[in-house]
Order: C-alpha cells, then structure tokens, then sequence
C-alpha cells in the first residue's frame, strides 16, 4: 500500500472519525490501552529486534536509550492513554454563539481537523502517544517514524489496530508508513488535500526539511534555543537557581536554556554564583570576552555559532549585556521563538520583557523548563509550536482541532 | 529595494508595532483617512493611467469595472478605515488566565502576527483595505498588487506610508512591492523568518500557484464551490427564494452558490418552481439526465468539471440526489470547503447536515451569502479562510494575530 493509498483509507475514517461520540472515542481508547498491556511480550520482543540493529550499527547511547521500551515504559504508554480518557473532549465545543440583527443564529463550534500526519525521530512511545491524542480529537492519523524503530512501532501499531475492530472506530483511522525513506517523508508532504495538517517532531533538520518542502500546512515544532536574561535588578539567588534548572534539569529537551544573558551591572557578582551552581552539572560555559574576564580561562571563547546553537547538552552559552535593550535584541536576533525569561524584581523592566519579547512562552521569574502542556494545565501534549499560526506553545488536544460556523436560519437572504 | 528589502524593513517596523498602543494606532489610521481624502485628486489621475493601459490592452468589462475608482469609492476607502478604527483592538486581550498548583500564573495574550504578506489581483481597494486591517492589529504588511492597478496602489501606498511619517507608527509598517512580476511573488513566498504569513487573494490560480509552491505559512482563501441542497422535507417557497439569492444576488463572489442539490422525492414539484425564480436573472442551468426529464431541454447537459467550477456568473448546477447521504457524499467530494446549505424543515436531517458537512460555514435555512465578516459581525474582513488551520471562515482582525503565553513566576523551578 502507498502511502497515498493509506492518506485516503484514513480521510476516509476521518468523516466518521469526526461525528464519533466522545464515548466511543473513549471506548476505542481503553480498548487500545488494554490491547498493549495484553501484548507487553509482543512488543517487547519487536523492540529487541530494533535495539540489536541499532546496536549493531553502531548507536550512540542516548539514542539508543530513547529507542528502548522497558516494562516501565510501556505502563507508562498505557497510563498516557488513560490520562487521555480522562480528558475533556474539545470536539463539539462552541466557541461563541449569537444572534445577528437580522435573526441568523451564528455558532463557532470545534470539529476535528482531520487527517494529521506526523513526521518523527526515533522514539517508538510517539506512535502511541501522537494516536491516541488525535483520535481523541477526532482526527485520523498517518504516523511515519524513524527507520530504527520500525519493528517496535509496527508491532505497536498492529496493536492499536487490532484493538480498534472491536470499537466504532475504524481501524483505518490509525496508519503506520512501512517506507522509511526520505521518499515516502516527501510523499506525505506532497498529498494536498488528503493531509490536513502535517507535524515534524524531531531535530531542526528534520523540521527545517519539512518546512522547506511541504505542499500541506504544517505546524512546526521544537527548536528551542531559550534564554535567561539576568536583569540588574534580580534576585540573585533566584536567577542562580533558574538558571541552573533551566539549563541542567534536562538538557536534551526543547525548553531547556542556551544561553545566559547577564546585565553588565550585576555581572561581577553574579557569575561566580552562577558558576558555582552550574559546576556541580560540570556545565561547559562559552562566553563572550567580558564573561571571560570575569570568570577566567575555565570559559570556553564562545564561536560563531555558540549564540545559535541547541546543545542538547551540559554546555551553556553566556554574554554580557549592557542593557534590557540589548538583552531584547539578541533573544530577537537570536531566539527561536521557543521560551524566554527574564529574572528581575523591577516592574518596568518585567513588563517591557513580557510585551517586547516575540515568544511563544515569555516568563518572569521561572525556568524555561515549565513550558509543557501538563505543566500548563493543557493534559497531554503533541508538541511545542515555535510557529505563529495555528497554535503557539504547547499543543493539546483543543490544538488539534479547527472550527467551523453552524448557521441557524429559518429562510434569511441577503 | 529588493522585495527582501522591504520585509527586512517591514520586520523591524513590525517589532515597534507589536507594541504600539491603540490610541496610536488609531492615531495612524485617522491620519491614513485624512490623507486619503485631502488626495482624491492624484488617485484618480493615478487610476486614470492604469485604466487607460487598460483599455488598450482590451481588458474585460467586469475586470475593468474593478479597477475603476470613482469619487464614491474613495469615500468608501475612507469610510472603511474610519470603521476599523472604531473596532476593538485585539492585540493585548486575555484569552484565558488561571494560577497553576505551583503558583505559576499563567495567561495567553493575543499579540500580533507580525509581518503579512498579501498578493492580489486587480481590485485597487485592497491596497488601503488589507493595510488598515492589517495595521490595526499590529502587523507591518507587505502588499503585492496585480500589475494592471500599479499606478494606483503606487499612489494609495504613497499617500498613507506619507500620512504615517506625521504619527507614532513607522511609515515602514506599509510596503508596496513595486515589481509586479511572477518574480516578485516567489520572492515573498521564500522569505522564510521575514514574513509570517502569506494570504493569497484572487482566483482558483492564483491561489493553487501560492498554496504549492510557497515555504512561508500560508492562509488559503477565496475558492468557493458552495451547494445549496434542497430536502425532501424542505419548504419549497423558502428553498426557492434562497437558491435564487445565493446564486443570483452577487454571482461574482466567493460565497454565491454554484450548485444546486434536490432530493428526488421532491425534484418534480420544487424545480420548476426554482427555474421561475432563476428564469428572472437568466440563469443558464447544468443539469443531470434526471434534471432534464423533468425540466426540459432548456437545461444544459451537465459536463464533467460543471460538478466543480466557480461559475463566477448566472450559471448553475443542478443534480437530484437519492437521499441527503448522497448530498453529503457529493459535497465531501466536490465543494471547497466554503460554504454550505441545507434547506429542510426536517429537525434531524437540519442536525446531521450540521454535523457532517466539514466546511467553514453551514447553514440551515439562510443563504451562502451570508459568509462575510460584516455579516457575521466581525467587522470588516481580510478575506475567507477556506483552511482548517490558524482562521476559518470569515477572518477579521482577531483572526490577524495570534497568542503567547506570558507566565509570572516568583522564582519556581522544576
């Protein structure tokens, strides 16, 4: 089957998709959770299979630790569905509803969008966790993961399938992408008007090919170089500790920061503290010369790219800045429209921070690491969007849907 | 200037916009109408130039007559932009808050898009329409007119980037790109990071050549195969009177109907009874056999793209369908997702046409006319969104930016 053959099975369980009850929607739910707690061997053995490949060529130990399924893990796959369950159904609520002068009653209602594709890297707890969100948003789903997880994710995804027969959902509302070659990633983006909306999770050069080369909407995610911004007037104790959580908490995730901005007043005293905290995660400092001045040869010389960069890791970009001004300008210069913060206790200073900054989080006086749908209140999360349209920070299911007008007349011309 | 030139300039504009207050730009506006009205002179010249080349080109009358700018309809430039001044600003309103467990206060602030593109065909109004739109929720615009109105927009751009340079907003906030070649459209479409979104309107072509080949988001506009499907339990009266308004009232614009569903049990009595109304405005109808049987040869034979096309005139198609499954299932193979109608008196036939069709607006009982900003009391309209992501349906000026979330901590970490 191609994967166009697969786009169209699943627009089609898309129309019934989107007039399926909540409680069907739920029923399908349990029955996919309850399907891969029954089959915890099975999937267990196909993750073996895929981990003995990767070993075998040669895989990096954090990835090869994301490609891994425990016991542990897949409860916890089984827990995120549940959790899912539990959550509101935003399909059917209505944004808004009037009456016009003219008696047309105007309603702005949630309905599904779809059918979502989702483009992603190599951890195989995406394909569980991407579906059930968009069932239970109504959406149908073509999910193509990475060729390193193909066993484990076949075998997920024969699951869920399997599990949905006896369900009012169609099967063919979840797909798996056999293909995992940079050709069938190109089909997907190329099936305008079958693919409502396509999602790349992963690394920037995932997102940035995705960007560049699809026909069909997409929201873009993850690409996070995040600042801290040390005002003059912080706490800085506080600014310390933010920091040092931001950077050091988990450093392999989007919302973790890149870089410290520290206002040139306070820098004197403020760096050795900051250094202190972040010595203890044996955080890799890069900064710019007056840092270097202050904290001494330990710093690396930040390069060219320091300021762009997402480390991923326990290293930390650092610049000195003689203004909130200045501050503003390199996170515009440099930012990726991820999650900013300023640390400060002046009012003004907060506010400008707040209003000037062009982020999808701005915070003041908290980590960088908060932006996460479960920490917002949102339940689950598909993703963080870094875009402007659409959706902004992270998606939840009440992002995965679209509106409609419903127009209630009783014989109005125009 | 190079078309990157001008977003550069428009991007930088666009960061003393997103916080620029609404008395200033309101202030702005105001300037812009005045300016608009103390130089009617010099855009009728201007008009005069492009409608001259116009005619010596040999340029339809209908196309023409939407090039043409009278006294009249610079009074309704003005007019308009004294409305969007007296609209709401929709940048900086809360569209949710709440205090998270931790103490993390939370909000989502709309804020502005920040720079918008637009590429458009003949009509001059546009020009001054899109910039007040755009300006008035903060965005700086890139405007990209057809090349039969250059002098025109050269003029309107003029006046108001003019009218800027005396108020608190930068006369960069407007742009006018001066080369009217394919060329410089492509170049807005690759300015990836300098234009935030693209919003194409014009024709079916116009609109398929920017949604293909753009790598900047897009919002698809305009395309309207919309149907008005008469029920068997329909009354016959008021199902007439609304396929003669949405077809016959405005045939040139989006939301007129193209097509025209009957259900079979009530084909023989109801379409003559249309045909006497549509008779009135000369409606040429394209029918099915079926539709033939019962109204004669009169009725064209309906060829294969009829079921698909923007007649953009007194042209209809009409079939009889089965059931109003069969309606549904030929809307969700042929219409655009704009607007759709359902005439019956038939309380679950009304709920399920509501519920299955997936278009911006669906009606019961009223025309497809009345898919307009204006009549859906938003304000004035940047145009209609036939996509599901970011604005469907009629987009006003809440449709014109987009949402952060600012979070006041006290220090948390996570």
């Amino acid at each position: 089957m191609t994967v166009k053959d697969q786009a169209i099975l699943a627009k089609q369980a898309a129309t019934l998709l989107a007039i399926a009850s909540t409680g069907a929607k739920n029923d399908a739910l349990a029955a996919i959770a309850k399907a891969l707690d029954e089959h915890r061997p099975q999937i267990l053995t196909a993750n073996a299979k895929d981990i003995e490949a990767a070993k075998a060529a040669g895989m990096e130990a954090g990835l090869l630790d994301r490609l891994t399924l425990t016991e542990d893990r897949i409860t916890s796959m089984i827990q995120g569905t549940r959790e899912v369950i539990a959550l509101e159904d935003p399909v059917g609520e209505f944004v808004s509803m009037s009456t016009r002068p003219n008696g047309l009653v105007i309603g702005k209602k949630r309905t599904p969008l779809g059918v979502i594709a989702i483009i992603y890297e190599s951890r195989p707890n995406v394909t569980v966790d991407a579906a059930v969100l968009c069932l239970k948003a109504g959406n149908a789903v073509v999910l193509r993961g990475g060729k390193e997880a193909i066993h484990t994710n076949t075998a997920l995804m024969s699951i869920m399938r399997d599990a949905l027969v006896s369900t009012e959902i169609p099967a063919d509302a979840l797909h798996l992408v056999q293909d995992t070659s940079r050709e069938s990633a190109t089909a997907l983006m190329t099936l305008t008007g079958l693919i409502d909306v396509l999602i790349p999770r992963g690394g920037a050069s995932l997102i940035r090919t995705v960007v560049e080369n699809t026909k069909v909407p997409v929201i873009e995610t993850g690409v996070g170089v995040c600042h801290v911004y040390v005002d003059a007037a912080a706490d800085l104790q506080m600014a310390a500790e933010i920091i040092a959580n931001a950077k050091c908490s988990r450093p392999s995730v989007c919302n973790a920061a890149e870089c410290l901005l520290v206002h040139k007043d306070i820098a004197e005293v403020f760096l050795p503290k900051a250094k202190a905290m972040l010595d203890a995660y044996k955080v890799e400092l890069r900064g710019d010369e007056h840092t270097r001045q202050i904290l001494g040869a330990c710093v690396v010389p930040a390069g060219p790219d320091d300021y762009d960069t997402e480390f991923y890791g326990y290293i930390l970009a650092v610049k000195i800045v003689d203004s909130l001004d200045d501050a503003l300008a390199h996170i515009r210069a440099h930012g990726t429209g991820h999650s900013e913060c300023i640390v400060t206790d002046n009012y003004t200073a907060s506010q400008h921070f707040l209003n000037a900054v062009d982020a999808a989080a701005v915070y003041v006086n908290a980590s960088t690491r908060f932006t996460d749908g479960g920490m917002f209140g949102l339940g689950a999360e598909i993703g963080i969007s870094t875009q402007k349209m659409h959706a902004r920070g992270p998606m939840g299911l009440r992002e995965l849907t679209c509106t409609k007008f419903v127009i209630y007349g009783n014989g109005q011309i125009r």
